[in-house]
């Protein structure tokens, strides 16, 4: 585990709303892009510093302004300026452990995501920040890490495929949040078929490795559900919102982003669930498997034991012990013993232990 | 396991309302059957293809049309088109991972519901997907896999039994809901018989076996609940639209229906509860069986170790050894011993393990 | 357990509000009682067929006719056409596997509650519906199963016990509720006394037979919980009714009523506690049980193991072994084996095993 | 245990309303004592029986009548016809059985309360009720055994101390449920002293009797909860009832008496989590223990089984064994033995078991 | 643990609003420190003694009076008197036992909030009790401890940093509470250290003492729990008090402050669901090794028993045992032996016991 959360109390003392760049993590530049389309024309361009964004602020046409990277406080704060945020809202945006919210400032929609990254070799996984802010002809997003999960958006704008060159910043600021929500499935996909082979693991043959993985697993669960409770509340706060940054037409698309995130929710629950059940299941195995092995040593040592005994008492050197010159005495004691055994098997098996 | 959710990633990153038929599931051509009746006439038709449904669309007549397979797109799309459906509709038709829910669309309500299907031989429980569209007069349904669900709701229609030729198409919905929550009851009682007798098995002769069916049973309430519980809320919605749409006398079989589900729902977590109380009296039988196999070794390894190690004794070879020359030694012993084991009889019938 | 729920199934497909009479069960004729009072007349008539009710429903005295026995299609329908019921309410009434509820039907109230049967041989619970149906001047009410539940009220009536003949029809129903939910504290002091038994048994001398028991009695509260829990929305709806079906003088003695369901279920609720913990307290003591036992083995193992060795060695037949030899070989090695042993106990001591 | 609630069912079929008196408990007279004050003039008086009491009722100083006592019928019926109480009021005092609550009868506010007691000695855990009713210039209250939980605020009321003189009846009820809240704060630092010598216990040397008492003070929890969470309510119905019954200076001290009932609740759950905590602790030391016995077992016999096995060998009396006459055979099987059980304690070691 | 809650009974009996310093924890003098400001003017001045604060209260300028030490009845009584504190205020102030809540009182808002200071070399969490009251233009402080939480927002007065200087009372009671807040993260992320540390433990090497740690953080968390889980009603009653007192422009920064209170109950809620998870681990761990011990102890002892019990038969003394005399007895013997054992962990293999 070692760490659940990011430093938090860095900024503990500070004034609200002090910018403070997590500038350790990642010292790469930011990396600015800026889409600018209506129906008809379609314009885009990447920066690498934050440049004057008065003219495009003011154009009618949306644009959308994607910052990868959130550690380069001057750029969060220039942005900042240019759209009017608040600064409290940059200060969300560059510290990267906000829990998944959505905050109505009036003028602007402000969304904190968080994006899930699933490697499946280490079984690690991992979150990262994603902030969308929702203007009434603008949507600007920042990322924690730069990542692809967009990409597919940029690609229907540039293509104008869909409906998406044809509708408002609001269209777009859902079709980001589609997009992370979306992302959420193929994380779930990868953890589903993790489960379902620590599953097959668990019937064949279980072994404390077994074991070991299953709780990895609850606590990758833990830090899953986190992300994924709040998200509920985001997409109703998103639609709460209403005209005129939110349209009306744009509301039967939130929902429907609504339905997934409660079909993500319902996922992860599964998922705990299962791993619970697992988890009793690897368990009474153990339990079972142990008494197995009780059974064995029982059988054997209550079959020996006695009869090691009596083979101990004709091993005694007594002088007078009359039946070590008998004739028969050697073969009869075989007789006794062998019968002593098996009716020790007869009790074993009205016992159902053989 | 190894499957909770059906591809779900299959579509991220496609515009919303994108129709992706399963081909891969059902290659079967789709067939649709079209019921149109009012009090008076009735007339059944069942199509391969789609064809213009306009005239079913504008007659005043109700008219039903049902659709078994919702893997070809053209169909959904047609179909869409006539009745003016939106395109998120259709892609939650066509995609049959749906949470069970109710949507209103302001001209016609869209119920998303799952039926089961528990196959008595393997013991698997799969869910397949029924949406329903509900307009003024008319009903669409559509099913995942062809079945006899609504078999019993034809019958009616065609003999005019009950009172659903005289009245309009919310009573047809509800007729057709109530089927889908009528057949859960059959799956239940399936399950319970499943349940009961795994109980005679494990009061009986609780098995490693037995164990895995309890949690493979428990498996099966998990995917249950998940299509059982959303059905309360989803007949709630039904009922809550109100007029034009339900009719106030629709209503009170809405509550009957209501009442189905909560028992449903009641059943389901009867089973649960059930399920883990076998669980815990699984566990306390193998611990009270272990109790018993470590009392068994420990009386026979208590009373034979000590006397063993006195015929151990008198098995040395020391040149001096009063005793062994002593004519009474060996019955001696014999009485020591006979009371030494009698001792440890009355010592275990103390301790209430004999 | 084998049926927790009655055939739920078999009604699958028939049109809402079709009467299937339980047949198969009861054989026997329905038994109807009329009693028809107000503050001065009083007149009480048997019947074992339905005979027109017109006369009575229209009389402005309060009539209670109640039914033993709802298996008779017939009997039900004839007494639902004259007092206007609606076919489901018939239908509830017939299919005894109803949750308990409350229903306004406008003109009406409809109730619907279970009984319990505790079998103290047995140990059995077994539960039957009463449903009461109030009307302006009248009270009906069907039981399942005969019982002796409402005979005091009938005797309150004949004699002119307390307020019952003064006031109205809700203040009878009110007392058959109130009947009812007494019934439900006989059962549960019963109960309570099974539990107390069980508790004092596994404090004295807990037994395989004692847990199967408790989990016995675990079983009854999920079946108990079943028919609690849901009586308090009963009174509720009831009291929520409101004049000028449920007079304003009523609402206090509801009050009391609810007050009552409140303390059955805090008892259930409060048995269900008891015994988690009385399982709990069996498997820890099994545990504790397990731990002197593996101790006792232990101690006995580990002090005669190695003092066998001992012996075993001298028992040897080698012949170049000096020590056999020796003159005090033999009562020196009584002394090592004595200080071996000894020093075992000391050890055992120090780890507070003996 | 034995019995968690007072015969419940002995009222059974009663009309509601009828006092039975709980005579077998308890024969003593009733006493009765009347607080007659306002800011000048104080007055006080004891009465064996009821005397008529209009006149106090009629008076505009606050009148404070304290029944210690509810077991004989016809005080409480002379009480309750004077007050005009609700014969369901009187039948909730006599009745020791109650629920906290709070109810409002308009004229009146009756408050029914749970006092403890714990026996520091046997650990038990009681309760008595305490019933209050509250006019506009008096309060009645009823204890179900003597007890001096009231005797700070009559010391108050006599020596005209803080501000109650002052105020009116509805100070003066609360007063007496602050008393009584309070007095659970003495009762919950009791049992907190007991929890935590049980915890000292624990960690020093748990033994089974330390389980027995976790579980019997996890059952008093399983008491005092059902006594403590209905308390929130009760203070709320008490401040919601409002003027001019309550004023609006008094709410602000119910609005405390809220914040300690609320510390109570919290107190109850914390002992509740602190003792779930304990029982794990208590298994898994079990546990832990268990398995060190196992360990020093399976050493034990793990390294003198073999060697014994190995002296058996030649303790075998055939004629032509080899090695019996070898000259070094004796110390070279020493020798041999010694790095056997070397090896084994090496394998032991590196398995961490010493 | 032995205490988790103070002293509350010793004010039962005590009329409301006696203030009982409690004089024994602490007879230190009590510190006041007060500051005045607005935009331009600063002040600042530490008093031992409380003086007259009339005219600091008359000021237009922010007043900030903190007060280290609750324990001297005269200064909080001084103080209470001055800005018209109700007698409850004070008591709450002076009993330092109280639940975070925000009371308000019309004129003023009372706050109450928890601070924690976890002792990372013990490993101890103890809690202090800080109050707030916000009037309109000062704020009064009092800490039960002194303590450096307060240290960062002097420092941002008297250096006039961030926005503080410009605002008014409102903010600078939120501008404490914050730093209440902000100093949970600090301690969170020690106790994550801790628990992280603990994990390492528990995959390494877990040890009896491992367990007593992790039981000793769980009880701890209880205390965290109860401090904080309340502070979410505590933010939400400051922010719903609205104008004038707390003004618009202060809400965000409520807000704000808000999520953080969020962010710490979801991470000490993930600190109790991580914990739980690894007493799990811990114990099926523990199983686990408990059940190689056993095979471990059941193949030695399975193998060598039966082999003991043969050489224990050709020990006996007996006069006519013909194998004793054949010459490869001997030799065949040890055959037959190693047989028995290859043939033993064979079947050990394949239950895959090896």
């Amino acid at each position: 585990m070692v760490r659940f959360f990011k430093k938090m109390s860095k900024k503990a003392g500070l004034p609200p709303g002090t910018l403070v760049g997590e500038v350790e993590k990642d010292t790469a530049p930011v990396k600015i892009t800026v889409i600018d389309y209506d129906e008809k024309s379609y314009e885009e361009r990447t920066a690498q510093a934050s440049t004057d964004c008065r003219p495009l602020r003011d154009k009618p046409t949306v644009t959308w302004v994607n910052v990868d990277g959130v550690h380069q406080v001057d750029v969060l704060t220039d942005l900042g300026e240019c759209f009017g945020l608040h600064p409290l809202v940059l200060e969300d945006i560059a510290n990267t452990d906000q829990r998944p919210k959505t905050e109505d400032f009036g003028d602007y929609l402000f969304v904190v995501l968080k994006i899930l990254d699933y490697d499946r070799d280490t079984g690690d996984l991992s979150t990262g920040q994603i902030s969308l802010v929702l203007g009434p002809n603008y949507v600007l997003s920042f990322q924690e890490r730069e990542g692809g999960v967009f990409d597919a958006v940029r690609d229907r704008i540039r293509n104008s495929k869909g409906r998406i060159r044809k509708l408002q910043s609001d269209y777009l600021a859902y079709a980001l949040v589609d997009a992370v929500v979306d992302n959420y499935f193929v994380t779930l996909e990868q953890i589903g078929e993790e489960v379902g082979s620590l599953e097959e693991d668990l019937i064949e043959d279980p072994k404390p490795e077994t074991l070991q993985s299953i709780h990895e697993m609850k606590r990758e669960m833990i830090i899953l559900r986190k992300s994924v409770w709040p998200l509920r509340e985001v997409v109703n706060g998103f639609e709460r919102r209403g005209p005129p940054l939110v349209r009306e037409s744009t509301r039967v698309f939130l929902k429907d982003v609504y339905d997934h995130t409660i079909q993500v929710i319902d996922a992860v629950e599964t998922y705990r669930d299962v791993l619970s059940g697992m988890l009793d299941l690897y368990l009474s195995t153990v339990s079972n498997r142990m008494n197995e092995v009780m059974k064995v040593l029982t059988i054997i040592a209550t079959i020996f034991i006695p009869l090691t005994f009596v083979a101990g008492i004709y091993g005694m050197n007594f002088q007078f012990m009359p039946e070590l010159g008998w004739h028969w005495s050697y073969p009869l004691l075989w007789l006794v013993m062998v019968i002593v055994a098996l009716s020790m098997v007869a009790f074993f098996r009205r016992k159902k232990w053989l």
